[in-house]
């Protein structure tokens, strides 16, 4: 256990730097290395493995709901940019210019995509010309730039991945339904495959994305109190629509405008992974989305038999359908469970020459490192079985955090206090709807509105603005984020 | 069948304009669409469906061959562009300088990725220590920009999207293994998923990637005659490492730089897809990637029990693993026919009242509309067989356009005669090696070097240089190419 000490000690505690701990944690477990380029960063085999098990799971549900792929230029010319007000004023002061190609410089300089809304209107304005052209359901993988003051691996940097999705439909009510419907599958995603509890709600108008009429989003709370914006859904109505003039010849004979939505999670997940299930001793993963969800470590392999039982479990694994690893390289016993607790690898399987003796295998759960013997007769069910536990075991954590981490106030010093006692968290306070008491609740409290949650029942703290006192009829989460 | 007519008729005659043939395809079949700036393109949702099933294979391939995938930054330093001297010259002149970052210029100016050479070498100088952190076998799937003068949608465009592998090795044998391997991957690829048959080959040193050792190639025959590289796997030696600094420490205890390879192929596949196998009636995809491999077309689908029976077939052929679509629209079935013809699905299933009748239905190749009429008792392996039959067929097809317009010649004169007589093809002609006759055939006949092929047997033409007259012993295939 010595090289399993040394190992750990390399990682800040959690709680004694909560900033320098995640960025130990990106770096150990070899999810990314930086790059050159400030605030770009290189996405390693591992944290990239993370990455492709959240787009097959996203993907499939974006197409089980009727959308399809697409594939839009990276580069946005100026002028283009500048067609819809509020979203260029949203995003020009942080994207990336290019205004050369080769030795010449460019009549109309380029920006490199912050995000595609208008190369998605562009498009649509070309192909959609009457009501069977709708609804247009598209999504695209891809990688986006903003030039970000600070960064962050994962949580803030000036490139990332994810996915963006444009839809255009004949009516309103069609595209609020998407709006909404897409955030559903954010959250369903969240709490199946990340384990991840979070709150829907909808963001105020100071806080909504640039050009949208409403900016729906899913908010986790992480293991610090802080609060994470992991997808966000808009509904743009037909605003894009005119600035594009993306119209149709509907039934009726009648020229329209569209209604529009966009909607996007990004890399920014893992970041959430990380900082809302990983712990002292390393990443924790949900099973979902784990490159390697089991791994297998011989005891003793220097022994008889003990290799050759080692490599037919992985097979009778595999087979199973699980993403397993048997590590047989001649590291410590100890040093390799250090090593795979870093990795956050869900269940670690022991097998020695006593538990072949015994015909059974030691399975340990890497959120709480208990142990059971398993008969090997019952492997793939024991398995199935524990795992299951370890993702409802790391999916409760979270909400415990979260149920631990809410604090109801109705006053300014009572944000404060909570706070000040408790620690970070999200705090539900009431609001009277006007921003100057949002703004003033972020200066003296330290705290900003993160959404108006769908669910505005339950113990709702007072009908009066936390703020200025007056009639208020929204239940707000404020809290912290990053 | 008067739509169907009019349908076809929209496209140009591939015998006409091959040119305008192609792009009459690639917007019709709706696989792209122009976008606001030159030379980048819309990927259109069945075009993207293409390029996503050659994803899934080929990702399979190099998974299967212990590849990893990882994320680089798509911006690099122009320092770092600089660092390895014939790399910049060759890429240099044609790369888009981002300048500005908001509204900030920026102290270093940076290219959006071209290719990723660099950037690979400078994370392997990073994590390469020492042999156990040996071979490196990185791959990523990411879009590279290259400022091309002259573009065509899939063949020459200044975006594409493209994969680029990256390997380290510990010997120089095992990074020329390497590279021999992923060329046969490729290789294996485009025979086995794309139904086309390839060339390989090495290229000669004029036409080499910029910074390798030695090129290889894969080389494909256009219906036209024309020739496409259809992908390249590079040898490095330890060039790049040098430049980079990316040592380890070997198991003696000595410091020694890596050996490096690259390999990459492109969307520019889907052009090769189409110039391969397409006719006068549209596409004619492979079914390993086609995004539709059978279509449904009712019968008199008003009639009761025929859209009843369709959909049953749509279940028994999707729980076959097919991708099948039905299509229940009120379009003609000329026009329908016309359609899929155009969008080159595989196999057409027609069901009508009569068929039903007689518990058959109607299936019809796409390439050579071969009619067969099939009981529906046995409609899985019919359909199964007859889709081994049609890729069979087209890539038969294919290797015969090779066959036929594969001219082996002794002389330049020769060569122009041949191509005179039976129009652009391969042509074989041996080479005594020297870079003045390889630029001579190409002036005074018109065609270029293709490629070195491995296979050097068979009917060697002659044992002088087709240029110059000399001692030859490098059989060489030439050929204008896209």
């Amino acid at each position: 256990m010595a090289d399993n000490k040394k190992m750990v000690e390399e990682i800040t505690s959690r709680d004694v730097d909560f900033a320098k701990w995640y960025t130990d944690i990106v770096k150990k477990a070899e999810l990314i290395e930086y790059s050159g380029v400030k605030g770009c960063m290189v996405i390693r085999p591992y944290g990239y493995a993370i990455w492709e098990n959240i787009q097959k799971s996203l993907d499939k549900r974006f197409k089980e709901t009727g959308h399809e792929n697409v594939y839009m230029p990276m580069f946005i010319p100026e002028s283009l940019l500048n067609k819809e007000k509020d979203h260029v004023v949203g995003f020009a002061p942080e994207v990336a210019w290019v205004t050369h190609g080769g030795s010449e410089e460019l009549t109309e300089r380029l920006c490199v995509r912050p995000t595609s809304e208008v190369l998605f209107c562009e498009h649509y304005a070309n192909v959609v010309k009457s009501y069977r052209d709708l609804p247009k359901l598209y999504n695209q993988w891809c990688s986006v730039v903003r030039w970000e003051k600070t960064t962050r691996p994962f949580l803030r940097s000036r490139e990332f991945l994810w996915q963006e999705g444009h839809t255009a439909h004949a009516t309103e009510e069609e595209a609020w339904a998407e709006t909404e419907k897409m955030l559903d599958v954010y959250a369903d995603f969240c709490k199946e495959d990340l384990n991840m509890p979070v709150i829907k709600g909808r963001k105020t108008e100071s806080d909504k994305f640039a050009g949208a009429v409403a900016t729906y989003c899913i908010e986790a709370l992480m293991h610090d109190g802080k609060a994470l914006q992991a997808g966000t859904s808009h509904y743009f109505g037909d605003g894009f629509a005119k600035a594009f003039d993306i119209t149709f010849t509907d039934k009726d004979n009648t020229i329209k405008h569209v209604h529009q939505t966009s909607w996007g999670v990004s890399t920014r997940l893992i970041g959430g992974i990380i900082m809302a299930h990983g712990d002292d001793n390393g990443l924790v993963l949900p099973p979902n989305v784990a490159p390697v969800q089991v791994v297998i470590i011989p005891i003793a392999q220097h022994k008889e038999g003990v290799l050759d039982k080692a490599r037919e479990l992985l097979e009778r694994l595999k087979n199973a359908g699980f993403r397993v690893k048997l590590d047989d390289s001649d590291n410590a016993a100890g040093w390799k469970f250090a090593e795979y607790e870093m990795k956050g690898v869900p269940l670690r399987l022991e097998i020695g020459p006593k538990d072949i003796e015994q015909n059974q295998c030691v399975i340990v759960r890497r959120d709480n490192r208990e142990k059971s013997f398993v008969s090997l007769d019952n492997l793939e069910n024991e398995v199935t079985q524990t795992m299951q536990k370890f993702a409802d075991g790391i999916y409760q954590k979270s909400l415990d955090n979260i149920k631990n981490r809410t604090y109801t106030c109705t006053t300014m010093n009572d944000i404060i206090s909570a706070i000040d006692k408790n620690g970070d968290g999200f705090v539900k306070a009431m609001w009277c709807g006007e921003e100057a008491c949002e703004d003033e609740v972020k200066d003296k409290t330290g705290v900003g509105s993160r959404c108006i949650p769908f669910d505005q029942g339950g113990d709702v703290p007072s009908n009066k603005c936390v703020c200025c006192g007056k009639p208020a009829d929204k239940l707000i989460y404020w809290g912290k984020a990053y």
